[in-house]
């Protein structure tokens, strides 16, 4: 037993553990039991050697030589994520982001049970999500300290993600997929994952410029 | 003048762009006229010296001692971007999360213009948003060929997205935001910034697991 804190795990090596979790479900739909560090790099663009290392990382999972059993591989990694049980989660801000995110993670992600959403617009408490309630944010305590859930995904606007992030941490959530452009202020233990999708998309635009534009300035 | 290819600025530099912007456009908002690296620092959690490493790679900005101009260096951030001019952008998949990021950057993004939405569903093939046209993706050709558009977002799923590429790629794009769940395979002159929100999600659960269930493994 390694004694091995999550916080302290490179960052970059848990981003790739979905990575890898992806790649065993799909080769398990095409019943490839065996599997080796070779093929893995192949399919992830990780190399061999910073795969072995990744996985060593957690405990030695492979067999010199013949590589890894596909489905324990797979079992370990889901284990590792937390993804053995089901997580609870919520949504908060249920526009359209917040609405494609919640039908995602109802319809098509079994790791996560969506346990409601909240909006403060009245015209959004109704829902075509199956079994899906919206409530307004000032039932948001009793439903998360009740359900002990400890994951939110954000997608409110800019000015008021910060009230929201504070009464989120007041009633016990402890990991925030933000989607609010805007830098979220939280006490440390809990871990904020911000998706800028403006970020994102300026950094594509630099990228699709003419190098040419580029030498005039 | 510099001689320096945009493919040839590190990534993590370009990254950091986007998030200066962002905060020079709110401190003009609040009439701040000088800033220093110090209280950039402050804003984006960069350090003051990486700061002024980054604005120097392309060319130096600051006043030693005084720091630098708000508008200035926005106006120059703006254009080593390429957001000094709008961007044409396509979105494919008019799905919940394609629809969302339609009206995002419709409304919200003053540096794109959304040229046009594509689906192959023709239930999808209507818009509530002015002025936006949604077509087939047989369509997609003409559109992007006859206005030189550039950048696509794509959010269709994951098993039509290598197909979809293709198409994007034949026809000129060659920077891609992809939001669908696979790898992509593109020309080597091609850009695509993978955003995979499932990944993000598993990150974010193992966080959010109590450290006591990790040593039990």
């Amino acid at each position: 037993m390694k004694e091995l804190s999550r916080r302290k795990t490179p960052k970059t090596v848990v981003k790739r553990l979905p990575v890898y979790l992806r790649i065993l479900d799909n080769l398990l739909r095409r019943d490839v039991d065996i599997i080796s560090s070779r093929v893995l790099s192949d399919e992830t663009g990780f190399t061999a050697e910073q795969i072995r290392k990744d996985l060593a990382y957690f405990g030695a999972f492979g067999t010199r030589g013949t590589g890894y059993n596909t489905g324990y591989l797979r079992e370990k990694i889901l284990r590792i994520i937390g993804l053995d049980k089901q997580t609870k989660i919520i949504v908060v801000g249920f526009g359209h982001l917040g609405h494609a995110l919640t039908r995602y993670n109802v319809y098509q992600n079994p790791y996560v049970e969506v346990v409601a959403a909240f909006d403060n617009d009245p015209a959004k408490l109704h829902s075509d999500i199956e079994g899906l309630e919206v409530y307004p944010l000032e039932k948001l305590p009793e439903v998360v300290s009740g359900q002990k859930v400890k994951v939110a995904i954000l997608t409110v606007p800019a000015d008021e993600a910060q009230k929201v992030v504070d009464l989120l941490v007041e009633n016990g959530i402890t990991a925030i997929l933000n989607f609010a452009p805007t830098k979220l202020h939280v006490p440390e233990y809990v871990y904020v994952h911000n998706t800028d999708l403006t970020i994102e998309l300026q950094s594509l635009i630099y990228y699709s410029q003419e190098d040419e534009k580029y030498h005039q300035q």
